[in-house]
C-alpha cells in the first residue's frame, strides 16, 4: 500500500544518514531542485515537472546544517503522523517546530513550507502522502461508496449520496478505499450555487455523475480526489466553471497542476480532464448576460495565450481569442435566465455530446 | 411548520395587492426601513435590530413602480421555490430576472439584493426561509442524527459522525429535522486545521461535543445551524478562533449578527454563545508564539473598543485592551507547540471550566 511505501521511503532517508555517520562520512541529502531553471514542461502530460538538477545539502556546510536537521525533524514527524493516523496542516508544522528548541525551530512559515516541499521533491510524493493536509474545502455528492478510517481507526462505509449537502473533502475521504461507484463520469463545479442547482435538478442521476464542488480554485484535496476517480475508476472528468479566464484556469490547474507544484504535479494533475464551459462561444450561443472585461481580465487572457499549456490546445486558444474579441465574461448562473432546469435539460446534454464521453 | 407559515405570508402579501387593485385603491407595500438611521441596538439580545420606521412603496409613484413589481416577482418566485423544494443563490435571482423581459429585469445585482432584503424585512425572516441560500461553506461532525429531504423529496436519516471529514453545511442540512443528539455542547472552530485536530484527538467524544467548522467568517448557513442547535437542543455554544481581533469578531457575528443583517439578526444570532479563545490572556498563559500587530490589526482593535456590542462585556473589553498593550496576535495552531494533544488535554478542559457550561 502507498502508506507503507511512504513510511519505507522515510525510514530509508533516515537510515542513510545514520550509516554515513557510522562510517564517519559527511552526512548529506540530495534534493531535486525546484528552482525555476529546473522546471520543464512535460509534453506528454502537458504539465510542469522538474528536471534533473540536484541540490546536495551536506552537514559540513554551516549554511546547510540547520536546514538539514529541520528536514530530518519534519520527515521524522511525518513518519509518526503516518503511524498514528494523524494529519497536520503546513501551519501546524511551523508551530510544532517550537518544541524543538530555539536553535532548530523555524523562523518563519516560509522556511517550514520550503522544507516540506524539499521532502515532497525527495519522495516524489505530494505532502498529503506524508499526512500534511491541504485546505479543507469542497465537497462531493453522488453514488460513490467508500470505506474510510475514523480518527479512532475504526472502518466505516458510506455512500456519498446519503448526505444532505455533500461530503466535505478532507484527508480521510481522500485516503478512503473506493468500494463501488454507480456513476460513469465526474462533473467538477466551480460555484456552490451551480453545485446545488445540479443536485436539485437531479443532474447526478440524469447524467449518472458524481458532482464535486471545487469551491473556486480547487484545493489540493479536491484535485487529489478527482485524480483518483479518473485513475482508479477510469471516469471521464468534466470541469464546469464561470465563463471567464479565471474559470478556465481553474480547469487548467485541475488538468495540469501549477508551476509551483511542479515537483508533484504527476501525482495531482488529471491531464485527461476536460473543460466543459462556460466557454466564450456559449456567451453567443446561449445569449448569456455578460459583464464587461476589466483590465485584469484582459491581462489574464494575454498571459494565458502565452502559457505553453494552452498553446497545444486549439479549442482553448480559440476560446481565449474569442473572449478577447468580445471583451466580455459571464458566469455559470447566467444559464438560469431560461429557467432553473435549462442547465440539465439543454446546456449539459449538448456539451457532453460535443465533448464526447470517451476516456 | 415554518415553511407553511412563510408560504402563507407570501400569499397574504400578494392577496393584499390584488384586493387593493379590485377595490380600485392604489396598491402599496410597507417595508421596514433598513436605513442606518433605523438600526438600533437591542439591549436584551445585544444585537442590532431595526426600529419602527416604515417606507411605503406605492404604485402611483413612477420611481416606485418598477421596484414594487420586482419585489412581487421575487416574492412569487420564492413561493414557487418553497413549493418545489428548490433553492437558489442571490446571484441566481439576479439572472432569473432576465426572463422577465427588458422592462422588469434587474440592472445590477445590487438591485436584486436590495429587493431580497426588503422581503426579508417585510417577512421578518432571513432569505434562507424563502429558499434563497447562502454560501455553501463549513461543515459539521459529531453525534447528531438528522432527517433531511433529498432534492427528489425522499426522506433520509444520517448521523453526522458517519462521515469521513464532516457533512457540508448547505440548505438541506439547515432545514433538516433534528432527531437525536448525543452531544451536550457545540464547538465552532475557525480554521480547518483545528477542526481536523479536534476530530483526530477525539475532541468530539472527550467533550461530548458537536464540532462545527466555520471556515473563517461563519457563512449564514453555519450561523443558522448553530442557532438551531442552541435553540432547539439547548446546547451551549463555544466559539474557538485565532487569537486576534478578527477571530474575536467572527465570534461576535455568530453571537449578535451584523449591522448589515439587522432586519433578521434575531433569526440568525446566537446571543448565548460564548467566545472561548484564543484570547489575549492565552498568549501569556500558554506562552504562545506570536506575530506583531500590523496597522490594520491595531485599527481593528480601536474600532471594536468603540462598538457597543463589546462595551457591555467586561471580559471582551479587557481582552481587546490586553491585545492592544501586547501589540501581538496568535493563532489556534500555536497551541501545537506542546504537542498535538495539548489542545484537548490541557487547553480546552481549562477553558470549559473557566467559562462554565451554563448557557
Amino acid at each position: 500500500m502507498e502508506k507503507k511505501k511512504t513510511i519505507n521511503q522515510l525510514t530509508d532517508l533516515g537510515k542513510r544518514i545514520v550509516k554515513e555517520v557510522e562510517n564517519k562520512e559527511i552526512p548529506k541529502i540530495d534534493i531535486p531542485s525546484r528552482n525555476i531553471s529546473n522546471i520543464v514542461l512535460d509534453s506528454k502530460y502537458m504539465c510542469y515537472v522538474i528536471g534533473d538538477k540536484i541540490i546536495t545539502r551536506a552537514a559540513n556546510n554551516v549554511r546547510h546544517v540547520k536546514k538539514m536537521a529541520q528536514l530530518l525533524k519534519v520527515a521524522a514527524s511525518s513518519k509518526s503522523l503516518l503511524k498514528e493516523n494523524r494529519h497536520v496542516t503546513k501551519r501546524e508544522v511551523y508551530y510544532i517546530s517550537e518544541s524543538w528548541g530555539e536553535k532548530l525551530k523555524f523562523d518563519e512559515q516560509r522556511d517550514s513550507d520550503n522544507v516540506i516541499e524539499d521532502i515532497e521533491a525527495i519522495l516524489e510524493r505530494p505532502k498529503e502522502d506524508i499526512n500534511i493536509m491541504p485546505d479543507n474545502r469542497g465537497s462531493i455528492y453522488g453514488d460513490l461508496t467508500i470505506t474510510f478510517k475514523t480518527p479512532k481507526g475504526r472502518k466505516k462505509t458510506v455512500n456519498c449520496r446519503d448526505t444532505p449537502d455533500g461530503q466535505a473533502i478532507g484527508p480521510r475521504i481522500s485516503e478512503s478505499e473506493i468500494k463501488k461507484c454507480g456513476a460513469d463520469k465526474v462533473i467538477v463545479i466551480e460555484t456552490g450555487g451551480m453545485y446545488n442547482r445540479l443536485m436539485e435538478e437531479g443532474g447526478d442521476k440524469k447524467f449518472n455523475a458524481l458532482l464535486v464542488h471545487s469551491a473556486g480554485q480547487a484545493p489540493r484535496a479536491v484535485r487529489r480526489m478527482v485524480k483518483r476517480l479518473n485513475d482508479e475508476l477510469n471516469l471521464p472528468v468534466y470541469i464546469f466553471t464561470d465563463g471567464d479566464p479565471w474559470g478556465l484556469h481553474i480547469a487548467m490547474v485541475i488538468m495540469s497542476g501549477s508551476a509551483k507544484s511542479a515537483h508533484v504535479n504527476k501525482r495531482l494533475a488529471t491531464p485527461k480532464a476536460q473543460w466543459l464551459g462556460v466557454t466564450a462561444s456559449d456567451i453567443k450561443e446561449h445569449k448569456l448576460r455578460t459583464d464587461k472585461f476589466k483590465d485584469v481580465d484582459l491581462k489574464r487572457i494575454k498571459e494565458l495565450l502565452k502559457d505553453p499549456r494552452y498553446k497545444g490546445d486549439k479549442r482553448l486558444v480559440n476560446e481565449l481569442k474569442l473572449w478577447k474579441k468580445l471583451g466580455k465574461k459571464t458566469e455559470q448562473q447566467a444559464l438560469q435566465r431560461y429557467g432553473l432546469d435549462y442547465v440539465v435539460n439543454k446546456y449539459l446534454p449538448k456539451k457532453f455530446e460535443e465533448l464526447g464521453t470517451s476516456k
